[in-house]
């Protein structure tokens, strides 16, 4: 099974994806954890360029490129080897976060954005792509207790009220893969609501 | 006008670019030069992610999305502007190595690639591309020169063939736009036949 988590920065997705590996390897189900962009050589060389190269001018329609190069060599590196041994994946966003950043908040016509998907990841798609919905007073808690806010973090309220609503709608154009989760909870209360969630499409996969 | 040239390793095309340059200038055109990838501080870091990490697995696809991410950056920042302004531009490599590394000689499908090409540039193509044609035994001969192969220069002879055929077959597909040199000539006629080509262009456009 192909799980993703995405949502706005501060909504407490390393955590949850933490658990959520926890929790299918607590159901003896072989779990790979990635991140995208992220988890080969070459994705972390491109996560490099896009979130520590601030002095570099970088058009929306570069960054959905990068997020794709990455992307393309994660899903034939990692994660469809991962899905073809029968391994359950995990993955620290995915396709969504792109559609979201750089098309609904960016400039990038959906269109184009669909098109670049198809070519990237072809049919290796999420089963289930779990969205943390969270009010931007709530990120913003969050986010300041970490150290230094990265080049997505330092845009204003507006952005994230953009990137919120960009993520519910998406979600809602795909109501049989995305399934969105009220993310202001107590992380474990999070952790459960997932785990029910994702039991019930093992059963139904059964 | 756009101008390009492409042309396997070895070709001459930087030799060939900046007499192509030294040529406008003499007409009085206001001329720029890039390179890509590269050219924008974005375009040299995918560059260098593309021909130095010699570590890094890079699929096909990946690499397809990167030289399209600099393709986009160089776009964006330099080429449009030029244009707009007035401006001849004189590109060593665009669109058509991508069409032959990642395409032909590779293994992203056609389609693919003119999807990608059309999101990355958009109505931005030459309205000049010269390929410069070498034998693989002239280019071999000319590399040996240099001090140290990069990436794309490390593979074999039935390899540089395969490219060869593609940029010969890719030029042919649009004989309006691409026009093929003999490149295993002194540079200096070469340079002649170029300038020739240009200035036939010129002309026509006046």
């Amino acid at each position: 099974m192909f799980i993703t988590l995405d949502g706005g920065d501060g909504c407490g997705k390393s955590t949850q994806v933490k658990h959520l590996t926890d929790y299918l390897q607590s159901l003896n189900r072989q779990t790979v954890v990635c991140c995208d962009p992220g988890s080969t050589p070459l994705g972390d060389a491109v996560r490099n360029i896009l979130l520590h190269r601030r002095e570099l001018t970088v058009a929306d329609l570069t960054e959905m490129f990068l997020f794709m190069a990455a992307r393309a060599q994660l899903v034939s590196e990692v994660i469809r080897p991962a899905l073809a041994a029968g391994k359950d994946v995990v993955s620290d966003r995915f396709l969504l976060s792109t559609y979201v950043y750089q098309g609904y908040a960016g400039g990038v016509p959906a269109e184009s954005l669909e098109a670049a998907a198809h070519i990237a990841v072809g049919n290796t798609v999420p089963d289930l792509g779990i969205v943390l919905d969270i009010p931007y007073e709530v990120a913003v808690e969050r986010l300041d207790q970490r150290s230094e806010p990265d080049r997505m973090e330092r845009k204003g309220e507006e952005y994230h009220r953009r990137v919120r609503e960009g993520f519910l709608k998406c979600a809602a154009a795909e109501p049989n893969r995305y399934v969105v989760i009220n993310a202001a909870i107590p992380a474990d209360d999070i952790a459960v609501t997932i785990q029910h969630i994702v039991q019930k499409q093992i059963d139904q996969k059964k």
